[in-house]
């Protein structure tokens, strides 16, 4: 049977009809129209499952399942969504209640990095895994964990923000307004920071030409000067590559997963981010010399993770 | 029915047979003779359950469970102790193999601090509770987790090393070869050398008077004479204070307890560590002005957690 996955985002509702084979066989989106509060938002998702539906032949009741990724803070088991900055700050939306009355099929939600690890568990980089950590490296950094073959939330489902665990107590403020978070080292956002930081102290560095020509400084300008050799750039990505191997080494510690998986825009930086995170993890992992520690890899659905794991909440 | 509860330590080999309300109505304990390899140390955990069992007016076969509680990193399932540092570095030891030919009973193992958070949620201070972790701060930092009701232990039963996630990156130097951890902070050892330094910085402070009339520097020094208004002394719990507090924090934004406990012997500051952690706690978790924080409080059994936790490790 077909299942659908949704995917809501601050300005875009992604819906993609997966198969049994988790193959996504069509896609469409919406804009999500989240300024006028949830109940609209809650609509536009009851009519992108049905513009899906309709376009892959069939009707939403045809569904073994819909899945929907919130970019938020939820409970996925009573569906109450505690916190969405980025849905325009839902506060407590008992956003599965709704969106249940208008959907004729059975539907989980879930946060969205979580869902995104479930994809590639199933689907993806983790596949035939049964303990996994990931983490999104964005604009912020999303977390999700499998343990023993089941999606890891921890209490009330409210647990696994990975990015606000700390790694540097009293260090760089974070855009949650804590000091020394993990996203607050290593998202792009603060790659882009640290890449400025060392542009201002060197003006001979490469990195100022390679901007300009590129028109911003972003997640790549440090790497892609580095691999041109730039010491100033490599000094970045040394500094950034230990602060997220220092990050996974602890989360390592604490869930022994098989393999961590690392997705967003900078894991096309492919092996060489990977070489660098492999080489530092055992200095970093509890007891690495008597266990060992996992290989990071990269995550290889994309943005589809997500959609295919929502499809599949109720697999793990 | 009759459950035997084993705490295997460096020195000595605990047993306490809990009854069906998780009481101990008898105790013995016999030396872990750990010199001589594990094979003794396995003889001697046979010795003491029967020991226990006669004197109980039993015998081994009438326990519903011997559970055994190991300070290492241990697979649960497998029962195979990877490393054991205090029982003369066990390495890859087939333990639950080697007991289970000695013992005709069923019988479980866990890591020591998982025993504890057992024992705690069953029968002390977070009875009632579905999502619990524990901290146990001594020598070092153990750590215990109960998510929805079930002891969490990560991939392998080899996760949830608490005490050796990171705290402060290329921060202070951890027992266990690494910089920064938790332990490295929180542990009573860190608590002395926190102390210590500031007595050498500080020859006025009342802490000098204290650790001379005691015979020693340990974790009671600084506590105390905070409590009589040395600053020096204050300063110290205050730094401690929010050491633990930005722990627990990391530790509530990834695993979302209701409840976290504090236990071994520094818990004995009761309120004047709970208070000052609680005012503390809100500042160091993700998104508490939405989700709120738990209340921190003291572990109530002490040693008995771990003889009732082992006892009953099949009950989370």
């Amino acid at each position: 049977m077909l299942r659908l996955g949704i995917d809501v985002g601050g300005t875009f509702i992604k819906a993609g009809v997966v198969d049994e084979s988790y193959a996504i066989v069509h896609k469409v989106s919406v804009p999500t129209e989240g300024d006028a509060g949830y109940r609209p938002v809650v609509q536009n998702i009851a009519r992108v499952a049905e513009l899906a539906a309709r376009e892959a032949g069939r009707s939403v009741k045809d569904f073994a399942l819909v899945g929907i990724g919130i970019p938020g803070l939820l409970n996925p088991r009573t569906g109450v969504v505690v916190s969405a900055p980025n849905l325009n700050g839902w506060r407590d939306v008992p956003f599965l209640d709704e969106i249940r009355n208008l959907l004729p099929a059975p539907v989980r939600v879930g946060n969205d990095a979580n869902c995104a690890v479930v994809g590639e568990t199933l689907a993806g980089a983790a596949k035939g895994n049964e303990n996994v950590v990931m983490l999104t490296l964005g604009t912020g950094v999303g977390g999700g964990i499998i343990t023993d073959g089941r999606l890891f939330t921890g209490g009330h489902g409210l647990g696994a923000e990975l990015g606000h665990m700390v790694l540097h107590m009293d260090g760089e403020t974070c855009g949650c307004g804590m000091d020394g978070c993990i996203e607050a080292y290593c998202s792009v956002t603060s790659l882009v920071k640290q890449t400025r930081r060392a542009m201002e102290a060197d003006p001979t560095s490469a990195m100022h030409g390679y901007a300009r020509e590129a028109g911003l400084v972003d997640g790549r300008t440090a790497f892609e000067c580095s691999k041109m050799g730039d010491k100033a750039a490599a000094k970045v990505v040394e500094a950034y590559c230990r602060y997220l191997a220092r990050s996974i080494g602890s989360l390592v510690t604490a869930f022994r997963p098989d393999v961590v998986l690392i997705g967003g825009g900078l894991s096309n930086q492919r092996a060489y981010l990977m070489d660098k995170l492999n080489a530092l993890l055992p200095k970093y992992v509890f007891a690495s010399d008597v266990i060992g520690v996992p290989p990071v890899i990269r995550a290889t659905l994309g943005n589809d993770a997500g959609t295919i794991g929502a499809a599949y909440l109720d697999r793990m």
